[in-house]
């Protein structure tokens, strides 16, 4: 190790991780350095809009200038926290080409172009790492990526999202409707002015895609994850789960399939036990479940976003991309060796709860359970209520192909004694 | 990266463990060859006993002169399974001396030397890697050496030894004595024949001891390690903790002192409340929380023992140790830059659950009651329980020194109203 060295860092984005970043790379100097072997320090920051005062930075340090800041020269890394498509690729790409290493937090690049940047890593013969763009501090990305390398990870199921988590959560203990709920998370600070990227589900499909990356080394972008947001959930399906002993939550679900030859990466919401561990998490907090051959069961719970967490990831991510520059080696990158084929939803093998509003009159559970069996869909529970005339009939299944259980909902819709398909929601985590 | 090159692995010993490593090595050699870069190959096998049938290793791996392998001088990577001190200290000095570096689940040794075993790595240019000596399958060395660098952990906390969380949950559930409990997990195989290693809490002690030096950046030996097992935890312990709506678990505790200068490991039963997601960690499961600094608190769950889990951790470090010989560089070794002092069990800031028997007559409470305020200690709540002649009085307090409520304890044991000082237990997870 050369171990007279100072290592140089730029900072892109200086928000709320980018600015938590540069406070404990200053608070946390003397720390850092014997972490590494040798100091870091952070010799730009780019920002977006100058003459803002940035308590703890020092004025000369600040630019608006991206791109001249990562063409330097002499950087060994560069933290990347704008977030977005571009300009965050080009200033990653350039980065590279100018001989540094890159640490980010951009899940939505990742999930778009991860096997670009790799690739660009590779040539350079830089690092990339990105434990802070899934989960927050969850350390989540390492464990996959080295802990879990010689074991076959069949199932990473979880809460990625935390601001879809404390919408469903306040629908759930208030009976709030979405609506009401989104409107709290956002007087709050849970939800952001345009909530799209949360409640349409993007942000959890881009953190399953990087997962279902890392977990099955196989390529899976954003397209290939089936995505479902959570504004179409109403008060009556948080209804609905309490009465079967469930909650609502938005799961991103990665898994290989039985015989090991293909994986479905999907984000939706579904109903789990109130019994699953999963079930207890509140609010912006996530947890992730990952289930490997030889491993079994493991858990990864806490804090998913905010500050300081998020920086808690990014300062990892640097000791261990600086402590590479000094040994002149390189961490992992990309392992999409095993190719393996991504099915698509209807692939996926679950279970539908139905809500279904129907004639009050004889032979109608037979007409319905007929659609059900016609398309080898065994039925678990069926429960009845009528009133004036008017009956709902709630119907959970047993494990099905997702194809099969949308070909029965398309035929029940037809149906003369089926006045309306109120509900559908996947139950998972049994 | 030379990627013509064939990395060699020697594994001494065959357990449980080494057997499962053996089998993974073969059957996932095509995935582990594809995650390092080259194909790892298992060139022998040190076996205490020859002429037991090994399914699935070659006869002629086999060998009961583990010093002959370690000295083969051609090996990439010695996997070290036997346990104990000796002689498997000298077999991985050894395994260092002629250029290997070594992965190892002994967590006594690490615990006994590990400054020892760092430093012969570092002279001969090796990695240690032990991610299988602490709560097996789960990511938790890694987490703590690479995820949390960057931060300053506070806490960890956790059950960490599965054998005596089967036989609390055991007696919790049952009401059955610890005696009884033992028998349960001997039968069962959740105990060994001479348990004293899990129920006197020194594997838990040693655990405890490699977690506080990686969170901490001290060296935190046995020694240092405040120890207490779980064989005085009797029925009527456990019965207590249910009124009071807790349960009790054996626990591993790390902490930095509120002034940042020292830290404290100590391993003991303790009673948490029911609602602390610790008290749910049922059978031989593991769970621990890493509360930091920036990324706030963190849990890691899952499977803390067994042949294919702790397989699983030994594997994941043979890939990143075979892929640092690959790229001829070193993962992190020993961090012990910050030599914080550690302090004693009396300096240790917790709470105590006191069951006393009393004479049952007037002033007894105004007695008891004069000796904690005498030591500064606060109390929380009392319970009063009087019959024929004799009381109970439990005393819950609040937070204070170790070594004033231990003080209170002693004096409460010279009062003559108070017959005996039936049990004590420290209440944590608050």
């Amino acid at each position: 190790m050369d171990t007279g060295r100072k290592l140089k860092v730029a900072l892109l984005g200086c928000g709320s991780v980018g600015s938590e970043v540069a406070r404990m790379m200053t608070t946390h100097a003397e720390d850092l350095a014997a972490r590494i072997g040798a100091p870091v320090e952070l010799v730009g920051v780019a920002v977006r809009r100058a003459g803002r005062p940035r308590p703890g930075i020092p004025e000369e340090l600040l630019t608006t200038d991206a791109t001249a800041l990562v063409k330097r020269g002499d950087l060994d890394i560069v933290i990347e926290l704008i977030g977005g498509i571009e300009p965050a690729r080009t200033l990653i790409t350039t980065a590279f080409e100018h001989g540094a290493s890159v640490v980010t937090g951009n899940k939505a690049l990742l999930a778009e172009d991860g096997p670009g940047l790799y690739a660009a890593a590779a040539q350079h013969g830089a690092d990339l790492y990105y434990e802070a763009a899934v989960a927050g501090a969850i350390p989540l990305v390492r464990p996959l990526r080295e802990s879990l390398a010689g074991d076959r990870v069949e199932r990473v199921l979880g809460i990625v999202n935390g601001t879809t988590n404390f919408i469903l959560d306040k629908m759930d203990t208030s009976g709030a409707g979405y609506a009401d709920a989104l409107d709290e998370a956002t007087a709050l600070g849970y939800a952001e002015a345009d909530p799209t990227a949360d409640v349409e589900g993007f942000d959890a499909a881009a953190k399953a895609a990087i997962l279902a990356g890392l977990a099955f080394h196989t390529r899976v972008g954003l397209d290939d994850v089936h995505r479902e947001g959570i504004t179409e959930v109403t008060a009556a399906d948080l209804a609905s789960a309490q009465r079967m002993g469930c909650t609502v939550k938005l799961l991103a679900i990665c898994e290989r399939s039985a015989d090991g030859a293909s994986v479905t990466a999907r984000v939706h919401p579904a109903m789990i036990p109130l019994s699953h561990p999963l079930a207890s998490v509140r609010g912006a907090y996530n947890a992730v479940f990952v289930k490997a051959a030889a491993a079994g069961q493991l858990m990864f719970y806490g804090a998913g976003a905010g500050g300081a967490p998020t920086a808690s990831a990014v300062l990892g991510d640097l000791v261990a991309v600086a402590r590479h520059r000094l040994g002149e080696s390189n961490g992992p990158g990309e392992s999409a060796y095993a190719r393996l084929r991504v099915a698509p939803m209807g692939d996926v093998v679950t279970r539908y709860h139905i809500s279904l509003d129907v004639a009050d009159k004889p032979g109608v559970l037979a007409h319905v359970a007929t659609v059900f069996a016609r398309h080898d869909v065994s039925i678990d529970t069926v429960r009845q209520q009528g009133k004036d005339g008017e009956a709902s009939l709630v119907v959970v299944t047993h494990r099905a192909p997702d194809s099969a259980l949308q070909a029965v909902v398309a035929e029940l819709r037809e149906l003369d004694t089926v006045r309306d398909v109120a509900s559908i929601m996947r139950v998972e985590g049994e």
